[in-house]
């Protein structure tokens, strides 16, 4: 045969090659630096990922109280037990323990528990008045994994493309490149506050077919991530009608509904669908996904999330479900933490007006700190940042000296990557860049999460500050012509 | 446009013809029938997947008491605490608070923790005698996640093909299929125990060689599923050889490697490896799973699990580290309940005692179990059933009359299928047809597990002897000619 005897089966070259394609830049060359300083005892705060507990947010109470019960039933036996947890959240483990069959450690249903899944629902129609089915909800370990496995089913070769908004939360990007599929980009437009422009859509969405691209679905983050911006619902309209009229799947990212800070509110797809005519209303095919990882519980290490799908052929609803079950389920622990965000304490509850107090003691102060990023940044030469309407995360755009521009260049580098580079080694802070999430050409960005504690924040905002009047000194001012 | 206004855009002919072709029968249309009895309010008693808490195993405490604490931390801080738990489980709550950062609410790395997997790093090393490198361990959402991600990694186009055994877990197969590979057949000896044959695999390798196929790697489950076969050391032996030999990657299913009831040990192909000479210690690419959803702890809802990636090029390791990032971490519950499984009390900790005591006690009773449902199949005519010297199933032979293959025939249902239809509408139970697991031509299984408690296992045996003796009383008994 005609292999090296040394050579490994399985290297670099004899993999997958969408594996070795796809790009993750989230926790990519930058994370890797940073996880380095951190085996080497040096300091790094790591606002590259949306982390919030990693960064000292506070679990809910309530939550964990009932959590900490499904983990040990036995307690409920306990004499104890009436001083130690309030009585409606063990009122709360009784009924899961009554309808989750076997409690925690057992597998439940592919889709997830069907009780869950029906508080899931009865949400979805409290948020949006309209009906919705446990059958069409998936649950999944995060939203991720519900949002692969629609991607996985929508492409089937190369000339099938998803458009996807740039900036884009990689997820997209990974996963469309790892499944072989093409990313058809629509921009948005940052200096309109990152806003979604019909016309900008059409453009993608003609040059994508001319090139023989099947175009099967569209992807929106609402609010934005990294960028930010609140959907309105004359956006949501045009986004509905565009999709309906053009054959295409909407696939609604709303996993950061609660992290609303600029007074614009959060407005789901599902309640402006349910408010359209025929034949948009009962025609147009929407996945959207939800989570336990942002918002006030910020429970990412549940990985508890889901999708709705709605308007979906049956057929298609069976096969994903096949797919579902050859992983078995997803975790239980995740799916009640679901559970305990979408059906939380109501008014009149012992334990609501304590869930009530935390939950506005985290957005509230989230808000604060989106507010205090953004007025840094733009107090910075070289530096515009749009605000921080939602989401976690700040994405300012920068502009480059170009005598920095060329050592990037000399050293072969991207020169987003090389700012985050120097950035991380002179302050600790992890930041991601913007060609990780891409950006419009010439432009350079990063992305920052806005989750140190408000106790750290004045420091950190100093810090960069102080970094960033340090390198616009030693690589000079941007005038007109260096700015790329 | 050519397409039908009314036309679903997915639909069951346009989605990803992989995932169209994929089957996993373990929640197939004999589980589907299950759950519609259950609707019905009828019985069902869920023999079909290896669910031991879904059966009424109990959880092993003290792994419970520490996750109640990581669940809600504040508990520590509370004056009765030293009363409702005990000393060494708060002691370890406390070492995982220290090191889970954020605790069970925060991402963790994409690989999982890295004190967990520095546990699981030294059970390796316990369980073989050979170092391990908690770089080259990968935790899951139940070893099915990290399964799946190495064979997506080994499968580059339909001409890639991984050996599996035939019976065979379903995951393996659907694996395959989704991702567009070739399964290659080995068949097991069943009335030799089901015992792996060399010769067996050498034809099968030649076979798919011959028709073009790069065989990549070989697959074995040991105990086996659905077969519960203990393989010898000389049965390792000779796979790492082929292997080595044959230039496959080992791919190393050990998850049932608590569930031994025969006398016959469990030995670890790491172990087995490590004892090997040169080229192959130091040469044979293997990867090596385990979960805590079987074995004592059964602590299937977690999805915890883990892979070993021995003698793998650091580059493939990097690259699936990429690709595990893209779903950011596994579930942080699910690690520590890895944890807990490779890290257990040891003797002289306060808890010991009653952690051995259950232990031994969930283990026990299933050997009683294997041995009963074992020897109730053999005295059956028409049914003949291999010893189950570990795992969680028994997979009997049922030797079909010929008017019921007619009939089978008549309704268009494979025979297999059909019997364990009628099986689930006249006792409830639901187990899984053995053309679920493929099998050999013209032979006819089915896999129930051995989960149901001790006190429901005789109604349950003798449910299924009324049921086989009337079925054989309606179709005739078997003769030699209707006997395919």
């Amino acid at each position: 045969m005609s292999y090296n005897r040394g050579e490994k089966i399985l290297n670099a070259n004899s993999i997958n090659e969408y594996m070795k394609k796809c790009k993750y830049e989230v926790r990519g060359e930058i994370y890797m630096a940073a996880m380095q300083r951190t085996k080497e005892g040096k300091e790094v705060i790591y606002t590259n990922v949306g982390n919030p507990h990693g960064l000292g947010q506070q679990p809910l109470t309530f939550g964990r109280q009932v959590m900490a019960l499904l983990m040990a039933p036995f307690l409920l036996d306990h004499p104890n037990i009436g001083n130690m947890f309030p009585s409606d959240a063990i009122e709360r483990a009784k009924i899961y323990l009554q309808h989750v069959k076997g409690g925690v450690g057992a597998y439940s249903d592919s889709k997830g528990n069907p009780y869950i899944r029906q508080e899931i629902a009865d949400f979805i129609t409290r948020q949006s008045g309209q009906p919705s089915d446990p059958n069409n909800i998936f649950i999944g370990n995060g939203a991720s994994e519900v949002a692969r496995m629609v991607l996985f089913a929508m492409i089937r070769d190369q000339y099938d493309g998803i458009m996807v908004p740039i900036p884009q939360y990689p997820l997209y990007s990974a996963s469309i490149a790892l499944y072989g599929g093409e990313l058809v980009p629509y921009y948005l437009d940052e200096e309109n506050g990152w806003a979604m422009d019909i016309n900008e859509l059409q453009r993608s969405l003609n040059e994508a077919r001319s090139k023989g691209i099947n175009v099967r679905s569209l992807v929106f983050i609402n609010p934005g991530n990294p960028t930010g911006q609140c959907l309105t619902e004359d956006n949501l309209r045009d986004l509905i009608s565009f999709c309906y009229d053009n054959r295409l799947v909407l696939c609604a990212d709303e996993v950061y509904q609660e992290n609303i800070y600029s007074g614009k509110p959060f407005i789901s797809s599902r309640k402006v669908l349910g408010s359209m005519p025929e034949p948009y209303k009962s025609g147009l095919e929407l996945v959207s996904f939800h989570t336990v990882s942002k918002g006030a519980h910020g429970e990412c290490g549940f990985r508890g999330g889901y999708m709705e799908l709605h308007n979906m052929d049956p057929a298609v609803v069976e096969e994903l479900y096949k797919v579902a079950s050859i992983n078995l389920c997803p975790n239980v622990p995740g799916q009640v933490a679901v559970g305990l965000m979408v059906n939380p304490p109501k008014p009149g509850d012992v334990s609501y007006p304590q869930y009530k107090r935390e939950k506005d003691d985290v957005i509230d102060s989230l808000r604060r700190r989106a507010r205090l990023i953004t007025d840094a940044f733009n107090s910075l030469e070289g530096v515009v940042c749009q605000e921080t309407e939602g989401a976690l995360y700040s994405f300012p755009k920068i502009t480059l000296p170009s005598a920095f521009l060329q050592a990037a260049k000399s050293k072969g580098k991207q020169p987003d990557v090389l700012y985050c580079l120097e950035l991380l080694n002179e302050t600790g802070l992890s930041c991601v860049p913007g060609s990780g999430f891409q950006q419009a050409p010439d432009t350079f960005h990063f992305r920052t999460t806005i989750l140190p504690q408000e106790s750290r924040f004045q420091d950190i905002i100093n810090r960069f500050t102080s970094f960033h009047k340090g390198f616009m000194k030693r690589y000079g001012s941007s005038g007109p012509k260096s700015r790329l």
